[in-house]
């Protein structure tokens, strides 16, 4: 079963808080008030544009409230627009 | 009688919460506060570069206030704007 | 007396509830607060594109609360948006 | 003493209510909050595009609140936008 | 000292209420709440496609709280945008 | 040590109220709410239209609350947006 | 790890203070509400144009609340957007 977002979104899957923190030494600090998180791309949207700029497997840092909640396969993901995709991590 | 959307808007029927979370394998956590249901494609507006993107029969993800609601013969339909379609759910 | 509506605008005029419920096989819940109307197309505005897609005669789905209300030789018409119309109804 | 619009406004003298019931068969339903207008074009602003569609003598229907009130020599005109003109009447 | 305005704005001397009321004719009702004034143009802006439709000197009937107030050598004067401009004044 | 502003800003040197009162010759009359302050353009933004009309060392006439407040060596300059230059004054 | 924003927006390090103040003769006045604040940029966006204007080692004063804030290897950050780049500050 395949998630082929439409459009300028991406599906991601966040990272846990503490993934988050160790893996690419970015800590969100709590003092922000809706800190942004850290995530995977898993489904890129069928935007050429932003094709070009961000691939699946993607680290990517996103605005916290951004987009819609799914749940597949007992995982947690989201939906979420290009506007809510703050930078791309390379570690 | 045939219901022709119009410009890029789509006519979709919503699948009922437990059709959506056996056969797609998507279950749409409750926390969510508006959690975004799925459906069927029925018919696809007038809007060329929408319907290279959206097929009829199509599983698609879609944000749950989106568009008005149609009953046709004793079903539920919406018909909903492009800007509400999340994703195409590939099976 | 004929009325040409401006621009992207259709003169329609509503069926009465049970009309639109017969006819076409659409009834529109109760429960949808905005519920959509069933109109008959009178007259097409000068916008091109909208004269492509939208013909006299056609039966429209129309956002509920759009447009302005206008009577004519006693009969109850409504001068509406093209962002108002939903979909066409063919029978 | 000529007044010429600017841009895409036209100079309308409203029609009393009275004289609009008869004369164009068209009555505005009290029920209508905001019941739109029945004037004659006076004069026609500067956008080319728009002097295509309404002309000097055109009786038109227009949102009851658009636009801004003037007197000249007595008489009651009012300046609106070409987006408060919802139809031109053609007797 | 001359000032040019900058962009779609022009600076107008407003007319006196008695003076533009004997002068055009024009009588601004006071029922309008925000009932437009009449002023003359001193200075057009910098776009070139309102230097077509407007000139200096030119009497205008402007939006009330349009723009900016400002004295000069003991005088009021408004600095207005063209979207407050209504109409020009031909006598 | 140099300020370039970025795109459609100018970074101005607000005249002081007296300053502004005898050299211009221009008073904003304390009746206006808001009333725009007067100032000498020190730098110009990188957009190339705006660098057509307005120059370093023109005397400019500005919104009053435009734009962020800075001090640099002990004097306070502003940093405003293209709308929200009035007019250029030219003694 | 490095961190590439997407499209008009910059990775920058925002000075404290006291820094800001001597080392570029800035002072940003208390009485300013919502002061800008200085930084240096990391990272530039995707966007062609921007990456024009704005190099990484520039010196900018940028909007006070503007973008999110990320802490990297304890440092604090913060991703902000083109409309929020006030100036480039040439030593």
């Amino acid at each position: 079963m395949k998630i082929r977002p439409l459009d300028d979104r991406v599906l991601v899957q966040p990272l846990e808080e503490i993934e988050s923190k160790t893996s690419s030494g970015i800590i969100i600090p709590d003092t922000a008030k809706e800190k942004p998180r850290i995530g995977v791309v898993i489904a890129v949207g069928t935007d050429e544009d932003l094709r070009e700029k961000v691939k699946e497997g993607d680290k990517i840092l996103f605005a916290k409230y951004g987009g819609e909640e799914v749940e597949i396969d007992g995982k947690e993901y989201r939906i979420i627009s290009r506007s809510d995709i703050l930078a791309v991590i390379e570690d």
